[in-house]
């Protein structure tokens, strides 16, 4: 990996053991030789599962692979690769993927539609999926819970790895919510996708799962962003094995569950955020908060607009409180807005209001804030009711650096 | 003015005078004090007038006061400063874009709703108009024909002034189209703002001009994009003074009109060329095709997908034909498309086809092609006969350089 960001947590936490789930990682080659670049995990009899993916009209041939296999609810094993994309590779893509998940569930004695798929990397390019098959058997010899490893073998331009849990009970039984991601713009160069894997003891069905786990992605992985580019291959899977023997839950609301969906949340949330902080040449993370909005739905669009603004985010890289670049990105948003009710904060100082500059705020706080490594910009459009929070990283020198001398 | 772009033109252009147009311009210390920054322009009487304006939500108040007069189809003077874009100041906005109308309608003896203005510059700081009212008599003594030195005051980061003109005949009578725009970013800086103010001494109604102007800015400055970034002021106005004494044409698709029409479409897509090509730090001038998409509307989105994608602008930066990064731009424009029937050409040369990269496709004029100044990409979407073209320009350290310490 390359020098870590300066955005970037201390130390990767300390995930627990999770009953039913066993990790194995190898350097198979896939594109570097030294590299770590195949995970194999393997899952309890039983193990239910949730996934959500990209949004993509051209996605990945791994996509619709997770996609089929959803239906089943149900999963026994997870290959993922980085390195290759296995994206724009026609039948030869789709090929790749059933002969890895007939090797794989050969080895785990499952049946392939139990088998999960995921891979990250240069499009275009076929994979060559026998280097990954052929390194299966010895991966299963090896599982365990190296989590760290897991998390750098499905890592590309990452400049850390990226992991999070919590604990937390379901009735009166403890269960743990633990996961890994990957990701360093929401597509970094050719390294295409955000892919965040998550794994919990508990027993949930695959309905209340997915219910859970679709929330949960609209408030973290899908309020993020760092260049409004969309990866081919973007992938979140929950697993659940069963394993922990708590008490049966019948419904997404269950009271049994909240404290399980707020920790849920949680994980989700301190992995997209540790995406951010990831972001190619990111030297500033920003959280924008809009309310006042028409709706929900109008504040999104509108904290996105200025979230993915170049003018926006080179003017935070340039440690400048522009707001005029703000009313900008408001304005072209599209969404419902009132020039003469607009009012913006920085750092909690109040700059602009119903229309105008305020005049004589006091600077110093927010030149100061400004200088900080976590920007925070609030807007009230003050119109209605929506509200919303987004996450995203500043514009620098680093992102061209990184992007335009990439393939070469 | 700073560095030319390396993507301008040799020379500003030879434009004519046009009966009925006189020019003068002035440094009145708007914001620096030797910077030439007001335009005043006085017109014929009779002359009509048509006009587009930003979609902003949050547009400066000189727009809300164009809208207005344009209702009645005349005009007789435009003033025009940069320096400040008059933008989210409120009520004393207002009352700065009555002030300069009332004063320049009393020089030129005409009614302020005669009177268009328009302003770029920092967005949310007080207008000075008494800088520019009180210098509108002196101007007025001056009037002429310096059209280098118009399309000087309306700039701000412009590094060079932008220019057009063609002659064309309306019937028997041989008419002048001509004009100056400005911008070097959809945006610039704080700088906001495209202006283009174009003029003709043909005698056209004003629901004519309106009809051909808007036909010809959809294919002119709305198919253009530097950042996806979109002014609180832009503004295109449209003069016809009606002094070369052409037959009269009542209708927009009256054979008389075919030639102007043309010939207005040829300016206009200069003048859009000319500001891409003042794109804030850009090295590469890029047209984006699009053919067989669902409808022409569709290939619009998709080529600006493309277009806005900073991956796929840092990899023409980068000199690197990374088709892979125009496959993620055609998935996440949420338009029609299949990704096993799209094919993609650089510089003519088609390097992936029906969802596979062309395998031996001849590398070497790909090579060059991204080696020199104008690039140029195709993509065949496959299943339909929508199509488009757009032009925008590549991200570079000179980007973020100009935004990231432009107000500090």
């Amino acid at each position: 990996m390359i020098k870590k960001s300066p955005l970037a947590p201390k130390k990767f936490p300390d995930i627990p053991e999770i009953s039913g789930v066993q990790i194995a990682t190898g350097a198979c080659g896939v594109r570097h030789s030294q590299k770590r670049d195949v995970m194999l995990v393997s899952l309890a009899k039983g193990t239910t599962v949730a996934g959500v993916f990209t949004q993509s009209k051209t996605a990945a041939a791994p996509i619709d692979w997770c996609k089929k296999c959803l239906k089943n609810g149900l999963a026994r094993a997870l290959v993922v690769n980085s390195g290759n994309a296995n994206a724009f590779t026609g039948n030869s893509g789709i090929v790749a993927v059933e002969r890895t998940a007939k090797r794989a569930s050969e080895i785990i004695n499952s049946v392939e539609k139990d088998v999960f798929i995921a891979s990250t990397g240069v499009i275009g390019e076929i994979l060559p999926d026998q280097k990954i098959t052929d390194s299966l058997a010895e991966l299963y010899k090896n599982l365990g819970s190296d989590w760290e490893a897991a998390a750098e073998a499905i890592s590309t331009t990452d400049t850390y790895s990226k992991g999070s849990f919590e604990k937390v009970k379901v009735g009166e039984t403890e269960v743990t919510i633990g996961g890994i991601a990957k990701g360093s713009g929401m597509i970094a160069p050719d390294m295409a996708t955000m892919l965040a894997f998550l794994y919990t003891d508990a027993e949930i069905s695959h309905d209340i799962l997915q219910y859970l786990l679709s929330k949960s992605v609209a408030k973290s992985f899908n309020a993020i962003t760092v260049d409004s580019d969309t990866s081919t291959n973007d992938t979140v899977l929950l697993f659940a094995t069963g394993q922990a023997g708590n008490e049966e839950v019948n419904d997404a609301n269950d009271k049994n569950l909240q404290d399980f969906s707020n920790a849920l949340d949680k994980v989700m949330l301190d992995l997209a955020h540790q995406i951010v902080r990831d972001g190619e040449g990111a030297t500033k993370f920003i959280e924008i908060s809009v309310s006042g909005a028409f709706s929900d739905v109008s504040a999104r669009t509108i904290a996105l607009s200025i979230a993915n603004s170049p003018l926006v985010k080179t003017a935070i890289a340039g440690e400048d409180a522009n707001w005029g670049r703000i009313v900008m990105a408001v304005g072209k948003s599209g969404e419902k807005a009132d020039r003469d009710k607009l009012s913006i904060s920085i750092g909690g100082i109040e700059i602009a209001n119903s229309g105008q500059a305020v005049l004589n705020y006091n600077e110093e706080p927010v030149v100061k804030h400004m200088k900080g490594r976590d920007i925070k910009i609030h807007v009230d459009v003050g119109i209605g009711d929506g509200i919303t929070s987004v996450w995203t990283c500043d514009l620098t020198h680093g992102y061209i650096s990184i992007n335009a001398d990439y393939r070469t």
